[in-house]
Parts: structure tokens; sequence; C-alpha cells
């Protein structure tokens, strides 16, 4: 499995991926799953992949070679953030395609992510089939993979107007819940800081397994949140509480 | 969907369950997934139901008949939980196999919980197969339907020395992430707790819609979560932080 969230707010965008790939528990790997293309100063993409490891990796080639061979559509030469979304869709398409026949899928989802001069940043998360969405002042987030176990945190802190920093930190606290909670993701963790309007990538770490940060983090996230839990207030069992009655039993 | 949770610690049983049934969007209802079986003294048992409703509806009701027309195996014969647990995994099955032949599946999920005197207090989660797995040390609670959400705050603060009480609470946000993050989970919440050897019910709360204790429950997690995110450590820049670098770009 995989855990990959991008996160767009006013300052830029936040990409975080883990780096865990799997097929079956006793073939577990490593691959990155954080990709970056894009010209300085004119423009920058980021995809994060998720789904069949030959599909993404056929995919990522392809990109790579429409860029090389100086194809009329590549990432170099599309004119919008909204258009490398549905060229990545039609390169995923074609690829999964390939091996339609067979009784296994091989389906894979991205996020994109970037800017072109001229035109703000934006996050677009590539479904299988090939469309896609992106994000909205409610919703400033894309997740792909094992989305449910970091997405509290994500809908608790984030809008628009949080710090890029910030951003960046709640994404590897999202990345802490998820790997607590689901083996098939784990590190090293990618983390990549966009800021708008710089056309070049600001801030980029690879936190491995035994980074001292990402264990300080885990630590102090995890006794933070006792401390919270702790401080909460206790059940009120006064106003309609039922401490037993004629009523407890369905069937007695 | 549905999302409940039962838990084991040292001084008895938690369980908590939310009553929202949907049939597609428009099509939302309300009804308890949680039911009460036992003879006061003797033998006490809560379910919690996941689910196609017609079958967990098909299955309580005949966990009911069977008691009332004196079967000689029901929840009121059974000599171990673990038979308890048995005999509603054939329930379960046999009311799923009614329907077999339709493209349709109509598959439940049950926790059942409770205390026979003599024994102590245990909890089983039956899968819609009719198999079940219980607690353990590491992992002393249960859950059906919508789990992930408020998975992670179970594995931070549950151990078997939790105290009844803490572990109420506890059940409690985790279902407040869950509702969060899931439309389809919803009030009224049901919240129930048995004390080990009480072989009663102890506390019994529904929490409505309206609640006041749920919607500052809400409030107060809300406001402590973001002040231990607020506290946390900045990301660590320095060690192995690479400010952009002539590897930034995969291609450029």
């Amino acid at each position: 499995m995989t855990y990959c969230v991008a996160i767009a707010v006013e300052e830029g965008l936040v990409f975080c991926s883990d780096s865990r790939t799997s097929a079956g528990m006793d073939q577990v790997s490593s691959y990155s799953k954080m990709h970056r293309f894009g010209i300085d100063g004119e423009r920058q993409f980021v995809l994060l992949t998720s789904g069949n490891l030959g599909t993404t990796q056929a995919v990522i080639a392809r990109l790579k070679r429409d860029i090389e061979t100086g194809e009329s559509v590549s990432l170099n030469t599309v004119g919008h953030m909204v258009e490398a979304a549905d060229y990545l869709g039609e390169v995923s398409l074609t690829q999964q395609r390939r091996h339609e026949g067979e009784a296994a899928r091989f389906e894979a989802s991205f996020i994109i992510g970037g800017q072109i001069r001229g035109a703000p940043p934006e996050l677009y998360l590539v479904y299988p089939e090939g469309n896609h969405i992106t994000t909205s002042d409610g919703t400033p987030y894309l997740q792909i993979g094992e989305s449910k176990y970091g997405k509290p945190i994500l809908d608790r802190i984030l809008e628009r107007r949080t710090p890029l920093e910030t951003a960046a930190l709640c994404a590897l606290v999202s990345m802490d819940s998820t790997m607590r909670s689901n083996l098939t993701v784990g590190p090293p963790i990618e983390l990549l800081l966009y800021r708008r309007d710089a056309l070049a990538i600001n801030d980029y770490h690879r936190f491995d397994e035994d980074s001292e940060y990402l264990r300080e983090l885990k630590r102090a996230w995890h006794s933070r949140l006792k401390t919270a839990f702790k401080r909460l207030p206790p059940i009120n069992w006064a106003p309609g509480w039922d401490r037993s009655g004629d009523e407890q039993n369905e069937v007695s």
C-alpha cells in the first residue's frame, strides 16, 4: 500500500509520500513515490504515485521520454496545470490498457501539482479512470492510497491560510498516524515544499527509518495527544443518563 | 455505513455505536445498532451490528425467538462467551444464505460481548463468514464498519489497565473523528458500560444529535488537538535537508 498527501495553501504546495511497496507480506520493497519534473523559472511539477508499481513506473518513464523526444504534448509543453492532469490521465490509461486482457488489474492513481509561470500553483488527483479532481477552500488537500487513518488531522488543521511549514508538519503527522495503523505504509518519508511563484523546488527532505527528527516528532505527537485526551471533560453522566433501569434488557 | 467499537479493559467492557443507516445518499435513516440480552445476576450480552440491515434485523429477531421458544441453544443457554460467538456466527450465516442466489450480497458483521457468571467478560467480532476473533493485551478493542478514521486514537490511548470511564471517553472521541470524516456515520450515539462481575448493565447513554455534552466534547477535543499540534517541534530543516540543489529535477 501507499500513503501520499499533497496540500495547497496560499503560500504554496506541500507534497509528502511514503516509500513502501509490497507484493504480499513477504515481498516488501522501498521505492520513491515522489517524482519531479520542470524547468527552473518556468514550470515545476511534482508527481506522487499510488497503485500498481509496473503501471506507475511505466507512466513516469513515458512522461520523461515525451520530454526527451520533444513530443508536442509533454510536461514541458502543457500550458496549464489542468492540461498536465489531462495528459497524465491519458498516459496512465494507455499504460493500464496494455495489460487489459489479463485477470489482474493494474490500476494507478496520481497526484500532480506544481505551477506554470503566469498561473497559480495547483494540485490535481488523477484517478485510475483518467479523470481528475482538484482542491477546494474547504478541502485544501488531496490523498491517494491508504488515506483514512491520516484524514482526521488534515480536516482539523488545514485551511488555505495555514502557513506552508505548518501544512508540512501536518502532512508528517498525518503520515505518522497512518504508519502507526498500517504496516504497509513506511519510511523513507519524502517531504517537499513548493513556495508560490518560486518556480523552483524550495525544500526537499527524505526522512529515513532511523531519522531522529521523525522519531522525536512521533514521540512528541503521541505524548501531546495523550495529554490533550487527559484534559477532556469527563463524560457527563447526569442529564438523561440511564443507570440501568427496566428497559435495559430486550429479553431477560 | 456504520461505526461501532467495543473495548475490553480490566475493569469491564465498553460498547459504542452510531445509528445511521443508508441505502444511497438520499435514503438515510436512524436505527439502533446496539442490542442487549441477558438475565440479571447470571449473564449479560451486548451486540453491535454492521452491514445489511435486513440481515442484522433478521439475526436479532432470531436470537430473541430462540430465547422465547426455549431452544436448546440460545443466548440463555450457552455456557461460554465463545459459544455465544459461535452461535451468533451460525445464525448470521443462515440468514445471509437465505438470499444467496441473488446478485447483491447481504453481509453483516457483529461484535458480541458480555459475561456469563463464573467466567471473565469477553468480546468477540463475528465476521460475515461466521468465524470470529477476540481482543488481546496489545489490541484491547474491536471495531466494525467504518473503522479506519477512529483507529489511531484507540491505538494511542487504550491499554488493559485503562479505567473504564477513560475507555468510554476514548470510544466517544474515536466516534467523533469518524463522524467528522464520514457523513454516513451519525447520531444518536449509544454508549454502554459493563463493569466486570456486575452481571447487569451499569451505565447506558444515548447522545442525540443536539446533545450538549457531545457538542462540548467535540469542541474540546478539536481545540485541544489544535493546541497539541501547535506545540509540536518545528520541522528540523538542518541535518540532511536539501534546499534545492542539482538533483532537484529529474528532467529539466
